[in-house]
Formats: structure tokens, sequence, C-alpha cells
């Protein structure tokens, strides 16, 4: 556990953070919610506050009142613990509260929180609930700049997130080296999170694993790479699909990863400084996991498992690429031994979304938190550039259903040891 | 056919009145759209200034250039004949271009309109398509308050249109006179306008109309009323209802008029003032075809057809309630007369929305404007209190789906002379 | 009204009728149910004998006991007055009764009626009840087999109605005289039916219409016809749509009639018989009311109204092509005059199905017969060589929603007098 | 793998089987269709005799040509590598072929299979082949049965599968024992089939897995332990389900298992016997993975992994109650020792269905028959009495979707030792 000064600062740091991620965006950038998965910005900076004011200050501070009769229904994402929730698809139609209402709300619940934290002698439970808080909002930073990303597609001008024209994509480079294999042993591993610092129930507790000897690439699956596996009609043979994914494909009909365009004989990428040309080099992004893993299959190879994961990220040292507001785009690093599984991209595993064996939802209301969604959604590890330093960590599970890739989901590949 | 100076008067008032219909609300509020049927206000003042841009401007204006190359798709409602168009349902996604943007392009089109309009020796066709831009911006503005109102209704806070509180209900009246009945007469009438003045396509030719007797109530039906309908079981009663009537009560779990909110053991009803106790002498609103039609059924009367309304008009002599931004809610009137056809509610009439005999669509593109909605539709008169004045007469054809309630819709009663 | 003696022929040969057309069908054939909107053979022999059980028997027969006490809610189409009714969508689920217990019903129902008509001194109502049914029962021997044809057709085997290779089908015609127009004079005609013999009480009370002068072709559109208009990119260009039928155009990807397919290089069409070349002198039949409006407007022609329809009819003195189970495909004739109003196809016209002036429903429970269906659909006028001989007269309306197409359904065109 | 004596005898006896299961059955009842997930019992005779057809006889045996050149349409399930595939959900629209031509075909496969047999000397890989089509015809008799009684239930009549009145129920018993729980010991396991007898791709290859120490319930939940949660309030508490599970019971208003019905204050079941009075101390069945997930969360216990069943069930020794025409009901066995892991009913567990370490699909067109479904849905192990005999291992795994229930699916419980 942190020291309460720690706390301090990391709550100051990561609400300031929030703000800062909307400095571009208009009010009505700010209410936009292009389907139900996401929400707005506003919903984003609302919600994150409602959890401090729900969980800590409603339930531990004795003379707090909430700062809204209604803001428990309108902010409350799916904690049926805590009542009634507004229609999470209709949360762009909340024009009202305004964004400064809202920036009145957090200020609000900023001012109490801080004075909790300055009585000192905060009791264990609080302090954690206090730090899930935090690590929540980061989360929502991360979904923030996701959703967004996929409102501003939904317009056909395709704008550009940040209303200064910042150049946020990443440089571009010619090429990329070919993959290396990183060869791990057979044996039994010991995986999850002691919980010594903080983490999520769904990480803990640590347990025994037996795994199989593999190998697994060096690095991200670039568009190149991708790019030929379309070029191979990839999109067009059912053989190298998952039956759910092939339905999907067809009633979508998807015919490359989200975000990616054809037009006039070349492929561009929508990215939050607008349509770009396709950076072959770079990661792909955006693929969903029936992509990812008929692109595997096409190459005679498999996504990891979660744990296969977990076992060779031990053995990656580079520096992660996490959330940096000036480069939000995903970039591929000159190296030819194991880099990037922290950060840049998260990575698609072949593990379903399970409680680990002994696992124990947090107590009280945050009970709600992860365990009832473990059932058809699939593992992603490592956080991307979008994620928020300090947030991430090689036992984080993050999960999605297969068909989903609005978020920053990318590709690395493993195969049986031969 | 109108002076130059009249259009130009007509033209800057109506511009006019379109930013004062906005002026209590935030950018935020002007992009809600709570449903497919209704638009964003911001996209009705974008696309009533698209009208004038692309059917004026870019067809008879040598050296204009359009102001954005991209809003002839973002703003095109249903021309098919002009090109492409944004998907209608997705109209509430677009947060740019922004509300001052929309404003700047509605200041460029006045600006060569007004130029247009200074030099004089217009050609007819091009005072007509004036005027029809016109007549098609106050449609709008009508449609930019229902639409607000229904948006609002969406969001649990039930808000104000209103951001300063005017009161813009009518005031309460405690009861109204018991209905009276108009007699007119068997025989061949002249109905449909002769286009003198400006009407639209769908209200011409003048034609004979061979009537059999009726008579129709001297006044709006009340909330009052309707809600005797309720008490007694109008809503589970489906020998009242026509069968495509009663699946949609079904599948919508209808039991009341939209707006209408039981609680604490009374009828409140949304307005654009917020939620408020019902006003059982005041007109119902809101009601769609099929609740007018059952209502009828339950009185023992019937609907009139649209030619009986028409017929009957002429003999009302009285005023109109017409759009007052000051006052936005149905006003009944204390007279035992018959009035109130014109402004007030618009009436549910039992006839479908079919051409005329002899019926020819506007010529070129605004061709269209009526006649492809001839299909499904039913037909209404008489204006609303959200109607702008010198836009309704007492032909004007207006048309929606049985189903919908969201525009301000009455019940007037006719019965066979007997 | 009819005496006993007749109406007891009548019944007799109806409800025999009714088997005969289930001759070449097997048990799982006469189960099959291809959408909502159709409903299995056997389904139609067990309602319209419901029909008489409920309406009749129950009703009027002292010492009757109904066949079986879940019939009543299995068997009851849309009869609210009467209780509960199996989903509609379901039918092709009920594999029990068997046709052999459906076949018995029949039989108890018959024996009990055949007593009731011994009795002689029956009343008018009941009468009138009796004659109701067989006309119930001849509209469903209609629907049988436009439904059978439609559920067939979903059988990539494209199997033949009947089982023993019979040619149902028209003898080719080499090809049809081209169009003529016969006209009416404009006036003030009396429409509808005075009902001293049978008819439906939507075909009632005669009334005055005054009628614009108009001509209307003298024979049904040819598929030769309709094909020039797909050939001319009729299915693509939506400014010969209503706005509606553009819609459902796109959504359901329609490019020709139902029922047309193309294949190696030319267009063949399923019938009865199975699929056959598509001969192009027959009438073109299985259109719906977007399809019939768009080819009009195609050729700067409308369709006619009912009115127009009915008046027209009764200069038309050819003999109709109805119901002769040896043929069942419709059949152009050689004349230059006007010729099949009745009979061969139904045709479209432009009205919308509504109540005549003075229109009072059927006393009783069959009051839910006819008049609650009055929103959203067009009138058709006419019959069709589906249409059971003694069935339908110049004043009968048939209604079907615009999008509709699985009926015997065909074009007949009207312009305005010039 | 078998001699060819003994795959002839499995193979007589097995296509035996298929159709006995029908004798009860008319030719409607076979033709049901009932939902997307099931198939009618007519199409599952054709499809199992279609695998024999495509995947040997037109693959391996010389002069053989196909029964029907449209059946390779109609009778492929899912297969895209053979081609197209007749629409799922409309199965139950093929009335032709008849019942009798289905049969017909199937003697003509078993007679071109016979003497393939017959040659002697068949290579391994058509042995295997056949083996294959013989365990996929047993997975169908399965299916059938499930597939029927569910179109079955569908009927208000809730009709009997077996028409001679035979009691297929299991026998009344009064009550039965309290759950034992058998403990398993912490350790390194070996799991999955070496594959020297048959088995499916899926259970292969044997890997090693650690687990920790469990236990786990004697026998299967029952009615009565079941009817104590819904009694608590169980389907009305989200915090017990799973949040696609609290969905899906919201979205189907769910209150119970499938096929109970509670009428005159008694839940009642739906059997293939038609409705009888609930039996409490017989196993609970047809219950969804959400609704087993809850039910062993309002216990306080959890669902075994599919890894600590395979484990546990090697110390059953109990005889299996697998599939008897005479007897169709789920049985309660009097034990206080761990049972009745195999038969019965089908256990869910807490596992995804996801490729073992190694796995490899069946070489060939075969290759999609189970990896392609490695997405979603969750392992149930030991099949039901609806499971023929010698077809299940302790290896087989069975996956459905979370949601579905009409399978014979039951619940035992674990619990991770103290």
């Amino acid at each position: 556990m942190q020291t309460i000064e720690t706390i301090t600062t990391l709550y100051l740091q990561t609400r300031q953070q929030s703000l800062q991620l909307i400095e571009g965006l208009s009010e009505a950038d700010c209410q936009l919610q292009s389907m139900p998965d996401a929400s707005p910005a506003k919903w984003h900076l609302a919600h994150t506050t409602w959890f401090f004011e729900t969980f800590i200050l409603l339930k531990h501070t004795v003379p707090y009142r909430a700062f809204h009769p209604q803001y428990n229904v309108l902010f409350n994402s799916y904690y049926h613990a805590i009542g009634q929730q507004f229609t999470r698809s209709e949360r762009g139609l909340l024009s009202r509260p305004s964004l400064n209402e809202i920036i009145e709300y957090r200020q609000h619940v900023d001012h109490h929180i801080e004075l909790l934290l300055q009585q000192g002698q905060l009791s264990l439970p609080i302090l954690q609930l206090i730090e899930l808080g935090i690590q929540h909002e980061k989360q929502h930073q991360e979904l923030l700049l996701t959703d967004i990303k996929h409102a501003l597609f939904q317009n056909p001008l395709l704008p550009s997130f940040s209303s200064d024209a910042i150049e946020l994509n990443a440089p571009h480079i010619d090429s990329v080296h070919p993959l290396h294999w990183s060869a791990i042993e057979e044996g039994l591993y010991t995986l999850g999170n002691n919980g010594d610092a903080f983490c999520f129930d769904n990480e803990m507790p640590t347990h025994k694993h037996y795994c199989q000897g593999f190998q697994i690439t060096n690095r991200l699956i670039s568009n190149g790479e991708f790019q030929a596996f379309i070029d191979d009609g990839g999109y067009q043979n059912p053989l190298l699909w998952h039956s759910d994914g092939w339905s999907h494909l067809q009633s979508q009909q998807l015919e490359s990863p989200l975000y990616w365009i054809y037009q006039g004989e070349q492929w561009l990428e929508f990215t939050l400084n607008g349509l770009k040309p396709l950076d072959k080099a770079q990661p792909v992004c955006h693929v969903n996991f029936y992509e990812a893993a008929a692109f595997a299959l096409w190459c005679g190879k498999r996504l990891p498992t979660e744990f296969e994961w977990e076992i060779a990220s031990s053995t990656d040292t580079s520096k992660a690429q996490f959330l940096n507001p000036q480069s939000l785009q995903p970039q591929q690093k000159s190296l030819t031994t194991l880099h990037s599984m922290m950060g840049t991209c998260w990575e698609w595993t072949n593990s379903a979304y399970l409680p680990y064996p002994g696992f124990k939802p947090f107590p009280g209301d945050a009970g709600e938190y992860n365990g009832k969604f473990m059932s058809g959604q699939f593992v992603l590890r490592g956080g991307s550039c979008f994620s928020p330093e300090h947030h991430i960590r090689t036992t984080y599970r993050n999960f999605f259903y297969p068909h989903q890739s609005w978020q920053m989901s990318g590709i690395r590949l493993a195969e049986d040891k031969t």
C-alpha cells in the first residue's frame, strides 16, 4: 500500500490528466456517443467522479451530501448494488448537465476527497478504494480516447481530435525487421499477482500453471504484414476464421481492420489526426479477436495464451510506449529482441476471460467490478499507447468481446515448440 | 406572387426567427438527436441553409462556390436528384462543423441570397424557389421545436427548453365548455388551392369533391376528456383500435399520450418548461393517429376526413394560436362556436396522404419535396402553436405516419349527419 | 338473401373445393409457413372451420360443444372479441393436430352446419353468418394457394404444387396487342354496394363520388413491358419510387418482381408448376404497390384510384379468369377492348384502404372482419385467377400493405384525361 | 482402431437406431424446426447420411454418383470447404424431399457403405472417416431428441413425443440424499485423450495440467434444490448473475428453467411425455450456463472447471444412464458416493471451449468439425440420458453458448479445498 502522500499526488495528477485529454474538444465533441459500447467524453468525466463520490464520500464521509440527487442514476455504469442505471446506449442524449456543470461536479468531489486525504489516519479499506478509484479513472482515460476516436470516425469530415493540428502520429519508418522468435521452456510457472502493490481482483491469486514449451514473436505484427493477408484473400476464405467470426464478417461486410479505408488505390488509416496514408512498418491496430486469430492461422501460427504471454513478458526489458498526449499512434521499435509487450498495442490472447483458481471478487459493492464479466470475452494483455503510465502490469488482464475492435488491439504470434 | 421587397423581408425575418429559437440552447443541446425521425437543432439550421445554397445559389448564381465541399452530403435530407445523403439516424454524431461554423454558413448564404434579391429582375422560377425555401425553413422551425422537445424528454432530469425560466406554458384554466357540433350540408364542393399565392404542390389543383353531410366539434378534445378514455380502460381494449395501432401499443407498451407521466397519483405532462401537472381543460396533444381514432370510436364518433375538415374550416373565423416563442403550449379558447381549426394543435384526419386528382409535383429537383411520401401516411390539418405565422393555410396538408406522436397533434371529432 | 337450398349447395361446394386444393400436397407441404404473412394450408383448413364453429355453432346451436377445447386459441386468427390467439408467426409449428384430425374437425363441423341448415326457418342473421363463412372460406382458398406458392419457392428444389405434373400454366402466346385506352367522362357517380346480395361491410354503403375524367388501359401490363422497365434501370432510379418503396427496395435488395429469377442469361419465373421461362406476353404478376407505381411513373402514367377502377369496370363485359385448379397462371386475352378487369390478376389502385362515408362494421364479433385494417394498406380490385368464382364483385375491395407481393397482384394504368 | 466387423456392426446399429427414434413421429412432426439452433428430425436423418456420402462415398469410391445433385447444398450443415449451405434457419421449410425420399436416400447410402466395408482392405483414413461418421450420427441422435422436444413445446397442446403413451419419464422418487463432497488433491495431472481409441480432435493431445485442490458434489443438483433458488428470488437478484446472463434474463423474461411451467400453484415440467408435475428429487435439467453459475454462487460454491471434472470423473465407477428410448428423463440415483458423472445430464463447467495445447484439427475437410467453434462457448461434460451408449468418454468435450438450455444440461457444484 502506498503512503497518503503518494496517493494524494497520484489522485491529483490523474484527475488533472483526464481534463487535459479533452482540451482540444468542444462541448459537442464531448457529448458524442457513436455506439452503445462507447461513452461520451463528458460521461467518462462524470462517471469517474461518481465512482469517488459513491464508493468513498457517500459511504465513508459523515456529513457529505450528494452533489446532485439524480447523478447517481445518470452516472452509474453497471453497479446493480448501487441502484438504477441510466440506459447505456443513450448517454449521448444527456446535454444536461453541461460540461461546465460536470467540471463543477469534479471540483466538488475533488475538494472533498482532498479533505479526506488531509485528515490522515485513513483506514486501509478507504485508501484501497481511493487507489481503486484512481486506477478506475485511468482505465476511463484510455476509453475516453478510444471512444472519441470511434465517434469522430463516424463523421464524413473525418475530423482531427486535436484542434491545433499537433502531429499525434508516429513518425514514418521505412521498414521493420523480420520477425524473430523467442523460445520459452516447458515447465511449472507461478502466475498472477500477489497483491502486494495495487492490482485488480481478477489478477489474483498467484497460482501454479503448467506450460508447454512455445515460441513467441519479438514484435507486433505490422500493417504491411496484415495487408499481405488481405491481399491474399484472407477476408474471403472462411476456412481461416472462427465460425462466429465468419458470421460477424459477413453480417458487417468487413474487409479490413476498423479505420482502414481504401481510396485512390491505396490504404489510408483514420487516426486521431484524421485520415493518413497507412504506414506499413507500424503495428497493425484495431483488429478484433477473429481477425487476429485468422491472421495467425493464415501464417500457420496461433495467438499465445494469456499464460504464455505473462511468462514471456518477464523477459522483455524494453521501454513501453504508454499514454503521451503528444503522440497517440502505436510505434514500432527497431529491435530484434523481444520487445514492446508492455504498451504500444493491447495484444489479443487465445484465452477466455475466466477466474483464476481461488479468485475472490473485491469486497463490497466493488465486487461487481470484474467478476461478472467472466463469460464470452477474451483476454488482452500489455496495455497500449493509450494506457496511462503506472496503470499497466504484466499481470494486468484486459477483456473484450471477440468482435470488438475499437480498442488499441494488435497481434503477437506464438507457436508450439518444435 | 409576392414582390421582391416582401420576399426579402420575409426571408430576413424567417432566417432571424430560426436563430431566435435556439437562444436558450447550448451547443450540446443543439446536437441532440433522440430518434431517426428527429434531427438536431444544428442540423435544421444547416439543412435549411443548404436548401437555399443548393436549389438557388448553386443552380442560379453564376460565380457562386459551395461554402464547403462536403456540406452537400451532410445536409441533404432526402433529395436523391441532388446526390448522396449522410445517414439520417446519425445526424447527432456531427459535432463538426460546430454551431459557430453553421452560423457562419448561414451568414454566407444569407449574404449571397441578399445579393441576388438586390439584383432585382429575378425570374419567376427563382422567386418561387426563394419563397419555397422560406416556407421550407418555417416547416423546419416547427420541427426544430418538436425535435428538441422529444430530445429533452429522454433526459431523466427533464430539463427546460428555456434556460431562463420563462413561463412558456398556457395559463391554467379551470374548465372548458362542453363540445358543440357544427353541421355541414351534403353537396359538391371545390377543394384544394389554386396556387395564386404560395402553396405546396400537394395542395393543388383545385378539384370538385362530393361530400356527404356531417357534423364536427367546435373545439379540440381536452386532456380531461382523453383521461376519461384512459380511466375507462381505453388502452386495454383491442376492439377500439386499428389492428396496426394495437400492435404498436403492445410492442411499445403505451398507456397514455407521449409526454404524459403518472407520478404521485396524478398525471403530469412534460412541456418545454419541464414537467408540469396536466391541465385538464387544455387540448390533448401528442397523440398518434391510432390514439385519436380509438378515442373517437370510444366516443361513438369518428375523425373527420381532410375534405370535411377543409370544408368546415371555411366557417371558422377565430384567431389562430400560431408560433409565439413566449408561449409554447396549446391553449384552449372559451368559445361555443367552431374555433381553433387553425393553429393550437394539428388535427388528425382519417384521410391517407394521397395525390389530388391532377396532382403535378414541383418542377425540377424540388419535385421530391412531397409526392414521394404519398404512401402509408395520414393527413393532419390546421397547424399548431409551433407553426410559424404566415405559413399555414386551410388547404395545407401535413402528413405523418399513424404511429408518430412527437408532433403537436390533437383531436377534433366528426360524425355523419343523422 | 339466398335461399337455404342455394346456401346449402354453396356451403357444400365450397367446403369440398378447399379439400380439392390440397390433393397434390403431402402433410408436410400442408404445414409449411414461409413467413408471418402466410399460413400453412392445414391452418387455413382449420381456421375456416373454426369460423363456422365459433360464429355459428357455438353461438347459435343449443347443444353444440366445441370439437376440441384448445382449437379456439389455435385457430383464431385475429378476433380479440373471441379471446386469445396463437402466435401468428408460429402456425407452422403445429404438427399436431394432424391433417387427418383437421379433416375430422371439418367433417364434424360440416355435419352440424348441415343439421342446422336442414332445420329450415333459420333467422336472417344466421343465414348471413353462414354466407359470410362461405365467402370467408373462399378468401382463404385464394390465400392457401398464394401461401403454398410462396412456401414452395423457399425450397431450392423449386418443387411443383401439383404432384402429378399437370400443366397448370397458361399456354404460351407469342405477343400481345399494344395498349389501348378507354376514356371515362367526368361526373358524379354512385359507387359501393347496396347490400342486396352478399357483400362485405367495407363495400357499403353506396355513396356519391365526383370523378374527374380519365383513361384506363384495356389490359394488364405484360411481363415484357415490365422487363423493359427493369432493362431501363427502373430498380436503380430512386426518382421513380415512393420514399418508403425505395427504402424497402434497398433493404430487401429487390431487382425484379417476386418469383422472377435471372439465370443463364434469361428471366425465369417460379410458378405452381415450378420454374419456367418467363412468358413475355402474359400479365406481370406478384408486383407490390411500389413496383406498380414506379412502373406507372416510368411510363408517364399513374395507377387508377379504386373509384376510377370501379367506374371503368362497369364497361368491361369480358369473361373473367377465376380459379380453375387446372390452370393456375394468369392468362392474357387477345382483345383490344377493355377486358379482364375481373379475374386474372388483382390490380393495385392508388387508393388507401379507408372507410366509405357512412361505413358501418358488421354487427357483433364479425365487426373485426374488415374495419380495423383501415390504416396503411392499399386497395386492390377485381380478383385473380386464384379467386374462386362467385366470390368477386366489381365493388369488392381487397387490401394489402404496399410492400407485399406474394398475392396475385398486377398492374393496369390510368391517366388524366387530356 | 476397430476391426471392419466391429465397425460394420456399429454402422448398422447406429443407422437403425436413428430410424427407431422417429417411430412415434408423423412426417409433419419430423419437419418441425422451432428455432435456428434446432433442426427438423428429417434434416438430421438426411444430414448424417450426407456426411457419409460426402466425406466417404464421393471422395473414396470410384464409380459413386451423388444420390441427388442438390442434396449437397440442402444437407451440408456448415462445411465451407464442401461448398454452399442451405440457410440454417429455414430447414423447416423443406417439405420436399419427403420423409420417404430421405429414407430412400439413407438406404442408398447404406448400401454403398456396406459394399465398401465388404471390400475389406480399407485404408486407415477411410475407416477413421467411417467411425467419425458413426459418432457424428450418434451426436445427431441426441440433437434429434432435444430438437423435437423443443419443437413440441412450442405447441400449446404440449403433445407427447411418443404416440402410444409409453411412459418415458423416470419413476417418481420421494427424496434424495443430501449432497456429499468428494475431495481431489492438488497436483500435476495428465488430461486429454491419447487417441488410441476413437475420439474427437478436440480431446487431444494428452497434456499436463496443474490442478489446485478442490471438492466436487457427489450428485447432480435436484429440481427441489433449484426451486429453493427460485423461491429465494434468485432470478430477481442481479448480483448472482454474469452480466451477459442478467441481460439475457431480462430480455427473455426468464424466471425458471426452460420447460418449467407454473400453473395451478405448482411447478410442472414439459417432458417427452407431455406436461408432468415437477419431480423434486430428480436432477434439474435444461438450465443454461448462466443459471447454473448463478445457482452455484447463491450456494456459495462454483462450477467445476472441465479439468477438475475430468480428474474427478476417474473416481466415479457408477453405471451411467445413457440413451434408452424407453426412458427419456434424467434419473437420480440413491448413492452417497460420487456418481452419475457419465450420462443422466450434461454438466456445465466453468471452462471456455478452447484448444488444448498442441491441438491439431482433423485432417482434410473434417477439419471444420470442431476447431472453428472455439470462441464464446462453454464446455459441458459427461453426456446425458439422450446420449447414445458407446459415444461418450470422460475426455469428451461438448460445447454450447452460455444462454442455450434446450440440451440436457444440469448442474454439479465444486469448491476450493479449504
